[in-house]
Order: structure tokens, then C-alpha cells, then sequence
């Protein structure tokens, strides 16, 4: 066991504060990694306050990690002490099932296991997540950071990143397809550089005309106003993908006209449920596809690293302490971030 | 111009009777058939009744037509006079939009021209359908008849059975498969022939306990009675497609359930809107796929035939004649038909 420092919160309406507890003892096939910076994550909020039902208290958050190795179990192969590392959304899966033999453990029939509030499938003891000083993680939900990569910068692409590149790879967006972006913040303005560098022309839809020029920042070819009906109709059957990053109802049905025949637009936010009701003729009559997408495999995370290694692609991030955790919160729930808020660790080491 | 007996619904409300009216004369392209068979649709009751918003009368419904040909246009290559026939649900589209370069004729961006409702591409006049005497088409979009079929059976492939055949080969159904059909009607007969074909394993979905005997019958491999809990909840996540033939709304959501990861519902009824609303968590959390088909193009139209040909296939159906009409549209209703009536055409000749 390792004494962790870290920030929890202890009911759905109290703020983060420091926490102290007792990371598990390494197992042979664990790494122990000293955590530099994590990412602020639109999940962490929703954890923390139970909006997706009753979380186990206390939650620590976090679950975009960059960390140094500073311990590994004696039958880890894949990492040595001083690599640098990452962890994202899941630290564990059953690792047999059809979706875990084809790389696809977000999808584990057995349910993936959460980097923070999920319960270890060994010891049944709460995860925490990249809140805190170190984690402890299985060496196959370890990723490698490539040196390329900017480390206080990488952080998002663990959980924003990869939830934005895997569905437009795994739907095979390719260059010259017509890929329209809808939503601008963490998740949007990291599809859009995806997008671009698979080739396509990108159209960010935006609700409003204030936008266009931050639009444009982020590298969009195209900005569509979505709340004005007639550059929605002009719009009409002439995009091949849509990935829809809003976390919060919406009507489909404006944006679904917009695809082409054989269209297909990607959920990556679980809105519950989807209304106002989608038509059924939206997509009968263009054989447009309606599906979804959550986060990535450990290998398609492992490449989403090695593409923004090569494709010069970072997240834009603003560094915090952890002390300033919960006005950041607060910040995010107003939309006040470009784009993502990313922990400068080294911060708990100031807290008494 | 070539005076055609047809019948005809003059109003929402009054039923079909006997009508006549002029057929275009013949265009360098054009084919003039002789109908034999009809099959009804339930389309050609609700084109007939308004269903849709209201229609141009009168209304000569029927778009699955079989036939011979009787005379060709100076340029019609495909066809000569003596050729048995089919006509399905469209007579005309742009022919140079992509959809139409790809032979998707039925998403062409004009808008595919229907055999009855709409208006003729050329002269603006309003296309009159199958329960008729004769039929002029341009040759595009008349199908050949292979010998093997029989004629007094293959006319409902030419509308229920592409509408089934279609999605399944699109989305790639293949041998070892489980598919699942949703409803036991006219399409959903089809698409359980089809689906076996493919070398599918076939579960029939259906509301009823009474109705397992009948499921087995049409050649399901297994049976689910979908208002049974339990045994949609022992079938989560093991079908690799749904194909949806339910034309009224229903809840999707334990449908979707019982989908694999990347497994697809295919809707093929017109459904307006899709309520009970769907869950996003049912296509995010196993990245599954909602989508919809509109009947077929005209070269798969054509495979189908030669498809049912080369398989054996053909609809299960009760031969009627013209005069019979409005108390078969009333068994529709009721679903009281196993599973489609056709028309025998020359019944009309039994009108004074
Ligand atoms: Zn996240
Ligand atoms: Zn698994
Ligand atoms: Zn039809
Ligand atoms: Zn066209």
C-alpha cells in the first residue's frame, strides 16, 4: 500500500478538497506512475455530482493522466522506471471477451472499469483517478507518450482526444469527404483537427454568429450558423459525416438533412433520450446511418498519441492548480474554457 | 395516347372503382406493357386514403406490376414485344445526379418519380399505376422477369421484396449472421426468405405468444415474443442486425439492446418520429447503428429477380381479383392477409 494525496469530493454537493488514502500495493502486473498533469474532463463534474445517478463517495476525478513510471510489477514488460506514461477513461476490462480480443475494451461485455469510480476487479476497492500524486494501473491500460508530444499538453487526448478520433477513423472519414464538426469545445475543437489532418474539409456548426471567427481559429474550412434555417437548408444532403460532440438535447433532425445519401452522424454525448424525436424519413429517405461512439480501444488510444506525435496535433489547454479545481468547475459549467482545463500536479506538493 | 381501364380512388374517402383514362402515347424509350399481375402494397392504401398528406386524385394505385411487353419505342434496346416484365415502385429520375450514377435511383436528389402519385418528368402529368390494363414506362426502369419465377407470384418482389433485400445486402449480411426480423408481414416474410438465403441464422421477433407456430413456419430459425421481458433481455447484445419492418411507431430502445456491439437496426417503415424516443446510451455504449432503406435501385431490383430465381424464393400470397380490391385494402387493415394479396389482372376484363 502507498499513501496517495489527492482531491475528492465527498458528497454530490460538496467541493473538491485534499483527501488522503491508500493506494493498493503493486501487483506483478502493475506500473506505478508519479502524475504530472491531468486533464479536466466534462465527466469528472458529472461524477462528482452524481448527475448520472448516485456515485460511490469519495469520487477523486481525473482521468487524462501523464505521469512518469516510477515503479513497475516484476512481470511488466512493457514499461520501465522513468518512461513517460499515460492513463485514460478505463484501468481495466475482462480482457476475453469478443470486444476486448478485437482491441475494443470500452465496449467489454463485462462492463470496462472506469479510472475513478468503478470498483478493481480483483480487491473490489474503489478507483480513484488522476486527481492525486500517483496511480497504480495495469501495464495494458498504460499508454506510451511519444517524445514528440508537448507533456503539458498531452493530457486531453486521453479522453477528448480519443473520443473524437476514434469514431471518425472507425467510420473511415478520408481526405476529401465533407465533415461537418457540431459543438466547439473540449471534444469539437479537437475533431476538427482530427478531421483536418485526415484530409477533409471541415465545417463547424455553431449556434451562434459570434462564434464564426473562433470557429475559423480552430481551423474550420467552413462555419455554419445552425440557428439559421436557411444556411441549414443550403447545407442540405451535402455533408458525408457529422460528429456531434453536444452533451446536452438537441434537435437532429436540422442536422441530419444535412448528410448526404449514405451519411453518417456520430453521437459522441449521451443525451438521454434523443429529443426532440428524430424522423425515421430523415433516414429512410437518404439511407443516412445514426450512430454513436465511446471513447476508444487501449490500441486506438495508443495511436491517437502517436498521430498527434506526428501530426503536430495538441490540444489547446489552460493550466491550473489543483487549488483552483473547483472554480474551474465552475468555469466549465458556464463555458468559459478554451478548450479544456489541465491540472498542473506539482501543485498538490503546495497544499499543507 | 392509348385509353387504359383502370381503378381509381376519386377521393380519401370513396372506395376504388372502376375508372378510365389516357396513357401517354409511346416515347422513342418507352415500353408499353400488358399487366398481368399487381400485387397491393400497403403504400397504395395510403396513398389511396390521404395517410400521407393528401394526394393528387384520382389515385390508380399499384406499384408491383408484372407483365408482357406489347409494342417498344424506336430506340428501346432492352426490351422487345413478347418479354415478361416488371415495374416496381419508381418510372423516372434525373439519371445524372450522383445518387442516380451509383444506381440509386431511389435517393436521386430530383426526387424519384413514383409509378402512381406523381407527376411524369416530361409532360407534368400525373403517373397512374398497376391496377390497370396497361402500363408505359421508359425502358430504364422496367425490369426483366428471369423464366425460373413464377409469374403469379413475383410481383410483390418488385416492392416488399427489394425493400428487404436491399438493407440486408447493403449492410453486408452474411452467412453465420444473426438476424433478427421485426413484424411477420408482407416485408418481413421477404426479409426472413432473404435472410436465410444470405445464410443468416433468423430470429422472427413478434408481439404475440399465438403467433410462434406461424413465425416457424415462415422459416425462422428461432422465436422471440419482443413484449417478454425476459426473453429480450436473455438475447442482449447477441444479434449482428435488426431488420425493423414495423410500419407504426414503437420503442426501439429493447431492440436496440439486443444488438451486438457494432451491431445495426435497420428501420424500413416510415415511422414519424421515432417515439418512444431512443437512448443514446443504446448506440454510444456499443457503438451500434440506427439507420433506414428505402426500397432499392433499379440494377438491384433487377438482382433481387434473378436472386428469388436462382434461390427459389417467392412471396407468400393470395391471389385476388381487381373487383375484390376495397375488401382486400379492409383485411390489410386488419392484417388479416398471409402475406399479400396480388391483383390477377385480367379480372378487369370482367367489368362491363
Ligand atoms: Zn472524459
Ligand atoms: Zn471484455
Ligand atoms: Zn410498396
Ligand atoms: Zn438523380
Amino acid at each position: 500500500m502507498s499513501q496517495a494525496k489527492a482531491y475528492a469530493a465527498r458528497s454530490a454537493t460538496s467541493p473538491l478538497a485534499p483527501f488522503t488514502f491508500e493506494r493498493r500495493a503493486l501487483r506483478d502486473n502493475d506500473v506505478n506512475i508519479d502524475i504530472l498533469y491531468c486533464g479536466v474532463c466534462h465527466s469528472d463534474i458529472h461524477v462528482a455530482e452524481s448527475d448520472w445517478g448516485p456515485s460511490e463517495y469519495p469520487v477523486v476525478p481525473g482521468h487524462e493522466i501523464i505521469g512518469r513510471v516510477t515503479e513497475i510489477g516484476s512481470r511488466v514488460s512493457k514499461y520501465k522506471v522513468g518512461d513517460l506514461v499515460g492513463v485514460g477513461c478505463m484501468v481495466d476490462s475482462c480482457q476475453t471477451c469478443p470486444s476486448c480480443q478485437q482491441n475494443l475494451e470500452q465496449y467489454c461485455d463485462a462492463g470496462m472499469k472506469g479510472t475513478y469510480g468503478a470498483r478493481d476487479m480483483i480487491d473490489g476497492s474503489l478507483n480513484h483517478g488522476g486527481y492525486s500524486d500517483h496511480i497504480i494501473v495495469r501495464e495494458e491500460f498504460v499508454l506510451s507518450i511519444p517524445e514528440a508530444l508537448d507533456i503539458s499538453k498531452a493530457a486531453p487526448l486521453l479522453c477528448a482526444g480519443i473520443t473524437t478520433y476514434s469514431p471518425l477513423r472507425h467510420n473511415g472519414v478520408k481526405a476529401g469527404d465533407k465533415v461537418g464538426i457540431i459543438g466547439m469545445g473540449g471534444l469539437g475543437h479537437m475533431g476538427v483537427k482530427f478531421a483536418k489532418a485526415l484530409g477533409a474539409e471541415v465545417t463547424i456548426f455553431t449556434r451562434s454568429e459570434s462564434k464564426i471567427s473562433e470557429a475559423k481559429q480552430q481551423g474550420a474550412d467552413h462555419v455554419i450558423v445552425s440557428t439559421d434555417d436557411a444556411q441549414m437548408q443550403a447545407a442540405a444532403s451535402s455533408f458525408d459525416y457529422l460528429l456531434d460532440t453536444i452533451p446536452v438535447q438537441h434537435d437532429l433532425n436540422p442536422y441530419l438533412n444535412v448528410l448526404k445519401v449514405d451519411g453518417t452522424h456520430i453521437l459522441v454525448g449521451l443525451i438521454e433520450p434523443i429529443e426532440p424525436a428524430v424522423h425515421a424519413a430523415n433516414l429512410i429517405l437518404k439511407r443516412r446511418v445514426l450512430t454513436g461512439s465511446l471513447i476508444g480501444g487501449i490500441a486506438e488510444t495508443q495511436e491517437v498519441l502517436d498521430f498527434c506525435a506526428e501530426h503536430n496535433i495538441e490540444c489547446d489547454a489552460e493550466m491550473i492548480k489543483i487549488q483552483d479545481i473547483n472554480e474551474a468547475y465552475q468555469r466549465m459549467k458556464k463555458g468559459d474554457v478554451k478548450y479544456r482545463f489541465i491540472i498542473d500536479m506539482k501543485s498538490l506538493k503546495e497544499d499543507a
